[in-house]
């Protein structure tokens, strides 16, 4: 608790104001001044300096009240553009991105096996295409990066699969090209970002649970993102669900990573593939080594009984540790992000049925479970969200 | 997002000075305006405000630094005392409570079996006997009730154990007493209470798990407490841990809260008592039907090995459902709450083998599992402690 200033009072009421504009725009002084409570002059005195900065400007009138046409004001949704970093996979993205999360421009570098100070490079290789690419101001670089994040501090506690161990990302980025930088967990990111471009409704809290090449959460609840006292919230992909199973990378045996992730789709698949020559993906790949996650996609939409039967016991995994979530979170809104989210709305009712067995049914029944709204660029955009929070406070 | 007006922040100040009053009591005005950054002028004229209100006292003087001593303030704890209300069991317990957190009169009512409205009344009966007991300007009435509370509307919407559907218990008390009532779960108020009067350090976020009659836990998170999108959060009884397991009240088979309550404990113990003539219980005890909670705590501390295998099958469940919370929000500070919190230290081993078990190993070791601090009187705190943050700010 800190005493309240006046400054701190006038940059309140600025970002109380742009985000009307945001929302609203176009919208006149007059209908700013009577959703804000603040005064008019108030209004217009802020409104100037928004001006000023090239994020709002006028543009036509609205209809008259009675008086003059008042002079409607805009949200300037490509005064600058921001940039955001996707680090949660083999293939490293960037792209340029408006103010309203639309994708300008986007690069795909590939990771090749890079890892430590090599991994860095790229990282810096793929921001300096985007500063190059970009003909307006920037506002920063947004990084959404595997691992355990700190994001405060803006490193890297840990990346295993990158062998990162406290790099100072956020420092490095800074010291290259002189532009503010937030770096945040993938997860965390991707929530964020559906937070912030997705949605329809007035959405306060919401669950992003990526499944890729490991199982992690991204948690919002109240408007706020839940870190964790050591950034370490989320990491759902190491409760331990076959205490008997395969060893996991975090030294335990059976963690929810180990039986439900895109590795062991595929390992199963190709199970599937030498053992059942009937099954749909036989036809799909020349062989099992060959089989990819579009593939075994496909086979699942066209039922193949197989594939159906890997994807429930995945997906039953998934929906006992939703029910745990909702059990104890009572959150209303969950999506799927990451690889398996490409299983659509035939996935989400494997995991559905799960949670509503394992789960209070009041809770349950109140609780949404769908697809992220853009699984392909929602964890690219969780950057781009941050940078949108942190320095224009517009989320 | 509102605006800020001059209004809000010399309440927000004058908040922050009781604040600093409450911690650093007996503190001078001009260490307040160090702490606070505010000038000098406006702490002596916001102090003049909580003098004439009762909450602050002048007290002595400080040690001179070159000049004149200056004077001490000193919160007073007694200028008020605050009604709390545990509603959590088969015993209605009220107490009158200083502004401390320190008990200073306690009364319990057995339930023997009301529901409904006679419940109500009971609680009525309550109140009138602590307002007659107090001799002090009371604060208003903080009531900690079993089942789904909305917090913001001050009504229980539904207990089970007391037949309350939608029951209005704040509109129902104030009118009755005229006092400002609140009203939250009993999970949510144990954890507040342990926030609020129990901790040592600078702890800002933790869980409490209540084990009793049911099993639900209290989850705060850098200082705000957590009731989920509907008010469900913390029902963590409901999780189905054993799929083919006892039937619940809720419908589903083998919740958390058919395998590991006071009920299941006392059940098992009867067994044992009839099946094993060599356990310590049998000593203690007429019959299994008179066997206590206290007799099966005795046998547990003198390493009774029937109990203890009961014991740790309880433990084991409750250490995976930790396993679960700690991997998805990475809270530090976990307490054991209800009445199993009597099993005491070597409970609390058992269910902390199995968290580390279970749960990513960095974050296990990051967390502390204990016994909360004032098992009994917990719950009554907890009423208190949201009147003292919603009505005084000062928690």
């Amino acid at each position: 608790m800190k005493k309240a200033t006046h400054a701190q009072t006038r940059q309140h009421n600025l970002r109380l104001i742009l985000r009307l504009i945001y929302e609203y725009t176009p919208i006149s002084r007059a209908e700013i001044a009577r959703r804000s409570k603040l005064t008019p002059p108030t209004v217009s005195d802020l409104v100037e300096e928004l001006i000023a900065d090239g994020l709002v400007s006028e543009q036509g009138f609205g209809p008259s009240r009675g008086g003059k046409r008042p002079t409607l004001l805009a949200f300037n949704d490509t005064a600058s553009v921001m940039i955001g970093l996707d680090l949660s996979d083999e293939l490293f993205r960037g792209a340029l991105i408006d103010l309203r999360g639309r994708i300008l421009k986007q690069i795909v570098l590939p990771l090749e096996g890079r890892i430590g100070g090599a991994a860095v490079e790229l990282v810096k290789m793929l921001v300096r295409r985007l500063v190059s690419l970009s003909n307006r101001p920037l506002v920063g670089i947004g990084v959404a990066s595997q691992g355990v994040v700190d994001y405060h501090q803006g490193y890297v506690i840990q990346a295993v699969r990158l062998n990162w161990r406290h790099v100072p990302l956020k420092q490095i980025l800074e010291d290259d090209f002189g532009l503010p930088v937030v770096v945040a967990n993938d997860s965390d990111a991707a929530a964020l970002a559906e937070f912030a471009f997705c949605q329809k409704s007035q959405v306060r809290s919401l669950v992003l649970i990526k499944v890729g090449d490991g199982v992690s959460a991204g948690i919002l609840l109240d408007g706020k993102l839940q870190f964790g006292d050591s950034y370490g919230a989320g990491e759902i992909g190491h409760v331990v669900v076959e205490p008997e199973g395969e060893l996991c990378r975090c030294g335990h045996r059976g963690c929810l990573e180990t039986v439900a992730t895109r590795r062991v789709l595929l390992q199963q698949a190709r199970q599937i593939f030498n053992q059942r020559p009937d099954s749909l993906i036989v036809q799909r790949a020349a062989s099992a080594d060959q089989l990819t996650l579009e593939d075994v996609r496909f086979a699942f939409q066209q039922r193949d009984p197989y594939i159906t039967s890997i994807l429930e016991r995945i997906g039953g995994y998934l929906g006992h540790e939703l029910a745990a979530l909702v059990c104890l979170l009572n959150v209303h809104h969950i999506y799927i992000a990451g690889h398996l989210a490409a299983f659509g709305d035939g996935f989400v009712r494997i995991i559905r049925s799960k949670l509503n067995e394992h789960c209070l049914e009041t809770l349950a029944n109140q609780t949404l479970v769908e697809i992220c709204s853009r699984p392909e660029e929602i964890t690219l955009l969780g950057g781009a969200a941050f940078l949108l929070r942190e320095k224009l406070g517009l989320v």
